[in-house]
């Protein structure tokens, strides 16, 4: 017996007169192909989220067709635009007027520790984000970036040294269709936005490198907000940002956190 | 030496002309008393997130001052409109245009076997938002609430039996500042769209009743989020809801998901 | 219909002949009556894990007994010797050898600031283990005390501050029967040891005093490990300890780790 | 200024007289190349803990070399005993007596429906866990594989239907090392021992079939435990294991949960 004998449940009319915005598969994980700027290829490990509208006189939608369409893209190299194919395909063969799709993943960039230049890849936990609405099509870049943060306040007001602290930066940005921003240059823009960065790998003479540049750059979460903003800002590929940072405060329990959303 | 003799950096003039929209503490961790429907008030462990707006041309903002305001609050009965005061507190105590604030924490509800109505709590992940722009206040409550989901197409296609998983339904609402909608009541409105509810204790004759309930029963994500949508359409109090749901199929190691927002 | 009427497959003959170690319930919320020192108790909203073994020749073990036993259990002040009580009731009411517990909850002690001497509760993530092996009962008490450490290695070759972080010492004990120690004062222990200790409020004549203590004190996580090793090793009531120290390093977005395990 | 012209700390001399049974780094993320069974190899995006004893003469280890270590052995293909190399040279680039590493990562295998024999890969979460005491080495695999389980008690007092859900078997073997078990053959033989198997991708003629085959094999915790370890008893290549069974019961919201270890 095959599928096409045995009922379309999900095909039922539904007499509750409510489409649904979002109906879909969530928390599929799947191999990608990302295109790294500069470089071949990266295999990453994603998770995926792909929904659909669904008109308000169907009672179901069909998720094993998601599945398919991300099966062919799985091979496929993927970075901003070829989103756009994979919503075009989820659209069609899910007959709705609205497709959407996240990939999270970690990403590894190489990097050259500051004096030593011993190198080893950071991971960065990144995303794609993919919205059809019609044929007005928008993606979104995220990327995760680790630096360090030293206190302004407690450099200023303590005989010596300051606390410091891990600090995550995330950004979301989006741009235009025919441009393209590389995860490995938006990264970049963000590492140089901390007191000092951070590093998988430091000799001793790296780690003096990064103490010392940490109190000679002090910072607040308000500082790194608004140094990341001024970056997009001046940007002019970017159309939208949403900027998050948080201090795991090396003196509390609990985190010092900032946020910024901008349309431009 | 006290704290007012010390420099204070945060007040520094910035000059970089972005006013921040969110700036505060993430994951504080605090006691707070809630208030119950028909009865005494309920310790709870919440994390707490509280923020404000900073204008353009100030460094940084007040962490600890934060901390000062949640001291208060932190032992007084809180739900819906309560939080507005703490809001208004945080406001003043920073001098800002906007505050906002979100407390997430697990609230137990005392739930009765169905049969052999043997009782124990059911621990629900709740949470309480509050937004303060000006004098314009909205506050969102927030309930995940868990039930089983019996698959209509499994029973269909199959002789016997049916795919079924725990599945967890995310609401937000929000109400006018005159009403009230009771955490318990809401859990209550969810609990009822599954094709069955989830308890702590059964006994066999309690399991006997809800396996063959579910089966009776069968509901898709799309059924359950359009049974809490009608639910939440009919009631004149709520004027916002968010409704996420997503079910822990027993046959693939991936969810399916629905997803609605709507301002009434 | 009741239970007793209904066919127990549980009791039904096994024929593998593999008693089993471990089996019961997980994940279960409950809240929990917790005995404080010098005062009255403090509810808390635990996570329970409760087993028993199983003969070889049952197929199956009544989970919903655990959750009567625990029903009993969740209004009475729990630490210590009153678990073993609880372990009993389990072992009894499902007629097996052995039987095993563990509650992690969140346990909020109050913490004045160094110099304003300002005060809010830390919330300290915190764990009660039984097992009662026929007569032998072991008790293990679990903290999980966050700390700041500063790397005396970044302060030796840097011409000035040194690199500091949050860093998480999870300790457990176990002692005699007759004995009690103290979640509170396990807790000012393991604070003892750190470069600082954390707060959740700090004014800033608190940061300035926490952040020159940390510069005048520093710690690598060996040094952590061995000085929680020292007291415990002094204090005569221990019977065996499990420390690990996990420095979340402010230039790293990886730890620094150790560990240790001992029967005294 | 170079790193071996600036003082180490680590060397000094400690006087607490306390040998460190594990210190090193943890959470470390790295791209791994994983051998195949039958195929090249796939890379992963793994987490490494790596760690040594310390002497009691030693203040500190040197935290980098792991790192270096770490980066030789990135782009080698790695399954069981590749891991010994690594370690001996950990040991040796440390000084120390002992070395321990803890790879986890998600490895995909593809998978056919069983009826429409469509193909998506299934993500796994493996480890690799190595310890080297002198010259003593053991390695243990572990992978966690979902499957279905269906209510024997469920299906035998109900009149129809009986409640099933993911399941998540955690099973860890040793080895010895002239022998080798593939991930393929570890993760195949525990998808056996469930009511069902899960899928990526089903199409309604294999929800049909996955639907009445968990029906007409009903599960409890208890039975898939034994299957498994009648399995790994039988196994000859098998010195070690340690299987856990836990399963995200539909009608409660808490999980049944059985666990064994053995040495053969």
């Amino acid at each position: 017996m095959n599928s096409s004998t045995l009922k379309d449940i999900q095909n039922q009319n539904d007499k509750r007169g409510i489409e649904i915005q979002n109906v879909g598969v969530n928390g599929v994980e799947v191999p990608l192909l990302i295109e790294r700027k500069n470089a071949d290829s990266q295999v990453v490990s994603a998770k995926a989220r792909l929904s659909v509208t669904l008109p308000h006189n169907y009672r179901g939608t069909h998720m094993s067709r998601f599945i398919e369409v991300l099966s062919d893209y799985s091979r496929r190299n993927l970075l901003g635009v070829d989103i756009k194919g994979l919503l075009y395909d989820v659209k069609n063969k899910l007959e709705s007027e609205c497709a959407h799709v996240k990939f999270e993943f970690k990403y590894f960039i190489n990097k050259k520790a500051p004096i030593s230049e011993m190198e080893f890849p950071v991971g960065y936990d990144c995303s794609f984000q993919g919205d059809l609405n019609g044929d007005d099509y928008k993606f979104i870049l995220g990327v995760k970036v680790p630096i360090t943060t030293l206190c302004p306040c407690s450099k200023e007001i303590s005989k010596y040294s300051a606390h410091n602290q891990r600090t995550m930066v995330k950004v979301k940005v989006s741009y235009k269709e025919n441009d393209i921003i590389w995860i490995e240059d938006l990264v970049e823009k963000v590492e140089s936005c901390g007191s000092s960065q951070v590093y998988s790998i430091l000799k001793r003479c790296d780690e003096k490198y990064v103490t010392e540049a940490a109190y000679e750059n002090p910072k607040f979460v308000e500082d790194v907000l608004r140094d990341v903003i001024c970056i997009l800002n001046e940007d002019e590929k970017v159309t939208f940002y949403d900027v998050e940072v948080e201090a795991q405060e090396s003196i509390h329990n609990h985190n010092a956190w900032a946020k910024q959303t901008q349309e431009k």
